[in-house]
């Protein structure tokens, strides 16, 4: 829904799959707390292969590291997260909200990394600058179901948002998104895996246009496509 | 993303919020296995208030309790689903899709009620037949934050699929989700309570129309308006 910047240009999904670390073991007490100090909260990569990853999910992974090799690609792992900046900048942009009580954001852990590996969202992301084009390969668990045996259409509705949300990396700042329209074509069987598409279409003054399709690993199946709209945060100026 | 009937009118959404039972003690070893056969699976209603629920959702639910007493309104539990039913169902449709793996649906849960109590998705559902609404009371758990302190855009999109779906019970028969446009007002602050409103706009054919929008609790904030696109199943004829 929101897209942030830290020290280089990065959008909230970006940050989401940087943040997602935390990878629990079953009885791990849980993901390091968050605080409103200045400390640095480093998560581990949630995105690198685990003992849940497929073997479709594992062999697309190894073929996007390949090309991640002559620098056309590149990975965004989940890592380097600096939290207290984030909560700053969002706090500037949204001061008139409601505040959570401490003890309940002490609690929050980012959606698309809540679950116990293997149970929710599987997924690695992968960016090429120059085309401007996002890539996320994604493996809905378990946890995720809608129709029996099927993804919960919300579940993939969230990894369109966060896919469409690192598109927009080359823009710089705070991003919204102000709209998303999804047309869903196939139902994905739970626990299989997808690969969606984004591309950056067009930038007009703070609005940024993207767009994405999702496909069965096989390319034959067109599950989904959808477009974004995610608005550039200005502080100066009213977000409609 | 899918609707389904079983015994009398009712979406998947529904049948979701019917489904969400087991509500799971933090040490309970996890809910009711399913299988194929022709075993009737009952779950507890999750739709009732917990301890996790805030004043602000506790209030509201008593509020529409209220008006459900002279039959205008009618509160949606979350029972009685009878699962092989449904699984029948959505093989007929579907019987293309790759099969999942037994033991992978065995471990199958829900989305919308796959966490722990308060963690995520809390909400209840009530209808109102004669004027083809549903509300959706939605409290937002700390497991599905997007930006820091504040709900995910996909965690909303998650809750209004799902009450969008609910908003079809008029129709017989099972649907799909074929559109989502999502508009993206005000952030929601994590762990606070929104009020989704939804109607049906218009049936066209196997066509149904659905509108809704997402305030706060006082009614002041705006955070949301979407439309969603449903599609009336019909094993003669093609989804597109």
């Amino acid at each position: 829904m929101l897209r942030s910047c830290a020290a280089r240009p990065r959008t909230l999904s970006a940050l989401r799959a940087a943040r997602g670390g935390a990878p629990r073991p079953a009885r791990d007490p849980g993901p390091a707390r968050r605080s409103f100090s200045t400390e640095k909260v480093i998560h581990k990569d949630r995105s690198l292969p685990n003992p849940s990853w497929s073997k479709d999910l594992r062999l697309l992974f190894d073929q996007f590291m390949k090309k991640c090799e002559d620098g056309s690609w590149k990975h965004l792992p989940s890592s380097e997260c600096k939290v207290p900046q984030r909560i700053h900048s969002f706090k500037t942009y949204f001061l008139d909200s409601k505040p959570v009580k401490e003890d309940q954001l002490s609690q929050a852990r980012p959606f698309t990394r809540s679950y116990e590996v293997g149970q929710g969202f599987e997924y690695a992301m992968f960016y090429n600058e120059d085309e401007k084009r996002t890539v996320c390969l994604f493996q809905g668990g378990p946890y995720l179901e809608g129709p029996p045996g099927f993804l919960h259409g919300g579940a993939l509705a969230t990894m369109i948002d966060t896919t469409l949300g690192v598109c927009t990396i080359s823009c710089m700042g705070l991003f919204m998104t102000a709209n998303l329209n999804i047309n869903f074509k196939s139902p994905i069987p739970l626990c299989s895996v997808v690969v969606i598409s984004s591309q950056l279409d067009k930038v007009e003054g703070r609005k940024v246009f993207v767009s994405c399709n999702v496909r069965s690993v096989d390319e034959k199946t067109l599950h989904s496509d959808a477009t974004g709209l995610f608005i550039k945060l200005d502080p100066e100026k009213s977000l409609t």
